[in-house]
């Protein structure tokens, strides 16, 4: 028997599959369950040195490589229902390396409710993990797209960005005092990100989002990203941007305004959206009801850019966020 | 602009893409267009060092990088439908390289009915592709899958195997004897594989294949993996194997037995199939249709493990084949 196919058995045993399962792992390709609803489907890429550390724990990189894709089903307002997983990695590391990975890639899918049902393996100079995730719309809900936010609309923002840059500006410098509780939840943000999902999905399902995206590279660019979409200015109150106790611990312990996190760290994965301002209401409701908090913290204008306004000034930060192709400077 | 997303510019320009196209690249994740017929998807790396050579072209690997997957998704018997393009590469090749790349898979998919409708870009040590592809069935058909061969059924084999091992083995040996016709032949195997999508798709779509396989890591193991899903045994006579005369002429010219290529070469890209020898004149009638030679190898017994009959004597070749993981010997 193969490499991969010693891989594969050892991972349905791992897993605790039934080989005679239509919908599980082994095939040519994975099969999906017939079901209403539109299907979205995206693929995002974790590489080694880039997304994470070389000596970094196989499960949470599995585990991240899961979450980083359901945000982007999330941001279509879609549940994620399945992923393949594809390893490459130094053939030292084929055995339980891998498994690890794909054990903690399919723990994380059981808790977003997807299941791992395919993949590849191949050897490589470097660890990387590409996932390929779909998910499915509820009630015949049309996918929330980036480009059908409207001026006069409200700009909403989930969560605490800004946590996840906190966390690695700590990784980085460990012997920096803050409290252990506030390491703690800036580490956690990094390392084990928690997409929107039901979130996401109410905002579909009740109509109440125009456009949506997740913030992926850091809210100003995918805040430029969004507006590109629908054509029109996103303006973003730096007043109303949701500093968390623990971002502010953060930024104090560093010297540095937390806001530049939040506009340019990334790795956020909180969903940013825009809806009638009359939507104030039933947004705020499908956020206690998803346990998320989301704030209202810009509006959109005719013109182009997301623009952040501070006493009277406005400048465009959409330029400002991580590049994963260039070099950080 | 950020790096990615002038790249998804360049790419949507150069495919004469539509912006306001519901199906097209550019949001968090794709939209699967809804039709009858179930869906099949798989996902295939393509690696620098391991299936590419690090000087060769980017349009090529990325043709390379669709077809393979088109091939799994041939093996289950659907048709090519969409895909997404994950591709890893090295800073200074992020302008041009990738967009050839992402251009030459884009053309590919077009010749086999597939649309590039998104992916992701990251930094990377060396070159990797990730295709995910998905495809539909025909008229309601079941997919084809490894484990319904029985004894009894006959053992189906498409096209000429072992021409790609050749072309490996002549591109080692630049200075080896063999006519340019054979040379071309050979190398076109190689390079520019052809999946048996018209093929697959009869076979599923008139209920002639018990199971099926495509043959991407020699015909043994490949046999191997048929077998071992359906619990049977196949049974392949040596004198049955298809040698083309340019695989003969390359076998010459290497001072090899062409049945080595056939049985443990790799990236075939043919598909191995079962079917009740009553059902040999619609396969035979099928793959006049798709303008693809089939002949018939072999049978199933009961059993286990693939083995290869000659001269009266049997020898187990489930082993023998090309390993993704582990190093050539």
């Amino acid at each position: 028997m193969k490499a991969e196919d010693r891989f594969v058995e050892k991972l349905r045993e791992s897993l605790g599959a039934d080989p005679g399962d239509p919908y599980g792992i082994g095939d040519d390709a994975a099969v999906l369950p017939r079901a209403a609803g539109d299907l979205v489907i995206t693929t995002d890429l974790l590489v080694e040195a880039v997304d994470f550390a070389p000596g970094e724990d196989p499960e949470a990189i599995g585990r991240r490589a899961v979450a980083v894709n359901a945000s982007d089903i999330a941001a279509m307002g879609a549940h994620p229902e399945q992923f393949l997983l594809a390893i490459g990695l130094p053939s030292p590391l084929a055995g339980e390396y891998a498994l690890a990975l794909a054990r903690g890639a399919a723990e994380r899918g059981r808790e977003l409710g997807a299941r791992l049902v395919g993949g590849d393996l191949s050897r490589a100079r470097e660890v990387f993990a590409a996932v390929t995730m779909w998910g499915r719309m509820e009630d015949e809900a049309p996918p929330l797209r980036r480009s059908g936010s409207a001026a006069g609309d409200a700009v909403f923002l989930s969560g605490w960005p800004g946590r996840a840059a906190a966390g690695l500006w700590l990784a980085a410098h460990p012997g920096s005092r803050v409290d252990a509780g506030v390491r703690d939840e800036l580490s956690a943000a990094l390392r084990d990100p928690q997409p929107r999902v039901t979130l996401g999905a109410a905002l579909a399902r009740e109509r109440l989002a125009t456009a949506a995206i997740d913030v992926s590279d850091g809210l100003g660019v995918d805040a430029g990203r969004l507006a590109r979409a629908s054509r029109v200015r996103l303006v973003l109150e730096a007043e109303a941007l949701p500093v968390s106790p623990a971002l502010a611990a953060g930024a104090r312990s560093a010297g540095c305004d937390p806001l530049g996190w939040i506009l340019s760290g990334g790795d956020d994965y909180e969903l940013l959206f825009t809806a009638p301002p009359n939507a104030a209401t039933a947004v705020e409701r499908a956020a206690r009801a998803a346990g998320v908090p989301v704030h209202r913290i810009g509006r959109v204008e005719t013109g182009e850019g997301a623009f952040l306004a501070a006493g009277g000034e406005r400048r465009d930060v959409s330029g400002a966020g991580h590049d994963h192709l260039e070099n950080p400077a």
